[in-house]
């Protein structure tokens, strides 16, 4: 199915409180959503990332059963990386409520000789010296998209501006999109953006969906609404990993291609919401996506003709 | 061109600053964006409004050189309702510094018979008692469409709620919806809106733009994307006019058509906040809303096939 995928990032075990429930310690992590979400689309997905000696082998048993290479994945002496969140009405607005980076702290992202040579990258939001630093073990990669939050840009600018200059995409939200560009419009923002490096600038709205603005290409796709979002965490990235394992799959980034993947990332983050974790993520199938993927399609269609 | 339309609401002069400029006692209200805006599709439009004696005469000269039918305009001995505000960087967010109703304080919607048979009807923002008010006038109306604003919303919910009762279609914002409704989620908020009476609700969500729920019906339209805001005065107003004004000139309510006028509205609104006051609605010619028609859609588009 396609080219191979490398995504690089967190994995972790989360715990997150919403309006609709709560969940202890359950598998999460950007790379994990990420990865999870391209191998329905491309294959080999190849993650890049490390765990503590308490990760349970049950999802790592998961994520190979889903054909994802996990030979860039490092077991480490320690904890894993903990997340622990609340979301109140606004599923918009994540609470962090602690964070234990443990055997994340000193994550320094080796690729294998096998990884080296993968044409789409995803750069899950981590630290932006350590993306640079996986761009370094790379070969001619043919597309780049880079993650990243607010904590890069208010503490790390410099170092983020180095790392935009060497991506083909940045994905953030439009509050980061502010923030990094201090540009309250984001069409302005996004051109600020582009005019820093990178080819395509993504800019995520939450509920609002998301618009894609590259040269002579303006793309939005609508929030796929739902009645119930259930936990919020993972939306970017399972986006993120609908998205470039769309583009994987199709070996091409040409604008119809985009317009696709965009949708599709839409898609599957509408899907990856309804449940905590990565549940809803496990039984979905192609045809699931399809499905909204057509209804999605219909949601945003502006009639024909003059 | 297709059916008359009826239009009930302010005529307002305005001072307005943004971060681009200002005007003073420029030519403004609900009604006056509305009909403007309708009349570049429709005819013929009929206004019913009050102005003081001091409204400038080369503003009904030019409504009536739109063809807007002005028999409903009352001149009232008094002063002209103004409406002072301000915009910051978020051209959501008006911050109203002065109003004084003066005539429209005592605004009496009295129909002229020759608009009694009115099949599209906009009911701008007024009391919702005087909405209906002016349904009681109107014989068998086949498309009715109430605008409405918080106010109403916080101080006048049981007389909204009975006026809601009796129109095919209520447009909102997203936080009015969810003010009305108690509901954060815009899709339940519309369900619990529609469960009012409404067949259709139109939520606008500013620069991310529009949905409208009907029953097997969601549509959601994009803001267009303007690197500049010049004044966001009138944005809802002439959204609802160029709406309804498609609507009246296809003769039409289908699935089609209420696409189509969505996007329609979506255009003529970011037309019109290029400019201050309706500058650039008096200058705009049914050409320029094609191309920029044609370009949301494109904006609109997420590619096909699975």
């Amino acid at each position: 199915m396609g080219e191979p995928v490398l995504i690089v990032g967190s994995m972790a075990l989360d715990s997150v409180k919403t309006p609709h429930g709560q969940a202890r310690d359950v598998l999460g992590g950007a790379a994990t959503y990420a990865s999870v979400a391209a191998s329905l689309f491309a294959s080999p997905i190849r993650v890049v990332g490390v765990v503590g000696r308490d990760f349970p082998q049950e999802h790592l048993d998961f994520l190979a059963s889903r054909g994802i290479d996990l030979t860039g994945v490092e077991k480490a002496n320690g904890q894993t990386f903990r997340w622990s969140g609340a979301y109140g009405d606004d599923p918009n607005e994540a609470k962090t409520l602690d964070t234990q980076l443990n055997v994340f702290a000193d994550f320094n992202p080796v690729l294998p000789e096998s990884y080296r040579e993968s044409p789409y990258v995803l750069l899950a939001n981590i630290d932006p010296a350590l993306q640079r630093k996986v761009l370094d073990q790379i070969r001619a990669p043919r597309l780049v998209i880079a993650d990243t939050m607010n904590y890069w840009i208010e503490n790390r600018r410099d170092d983020l501006v180095k790392t935009l200059s060497r991506v083909s995409m940045v994905i953030l939200n439009d509050a980061e999109a502010r923030s990094l560009t201090g540009e309250r419009n984001l069409t302005v923002a996004a051109r600020a953006i582009r005019a820093m490096g990178p080819r395509w600038a993504l800019i995520k709205k939450g509920e609002h969906g998301a618009m894609l603005f590259g040269e002579d290409l303006t793309v939005s796709v609508p929030g796929f609404p739902l009645e119930r979002v259930k936990d919020p965490t993972g939306a970017g990235d399972s986006f993120a990993g609908g998205f470039i394992g769309t583009l994987a799959a199709e070996g091409k980034t040409g604008e119809r291609e985009l317009r696709r993947a965009l949708a599709v990332g839409a898609v599957v983050a509408s899907f990856n919401i309804e449940e905590f974790s990565l549940e809803r993520l496990r039984t979905l199938r192609r045809g699931d996506v399809d499905q909204r993927l057509h209804e999605l399609r219909r949601i945003a269609h502006l009639g024909e003709g003059n």
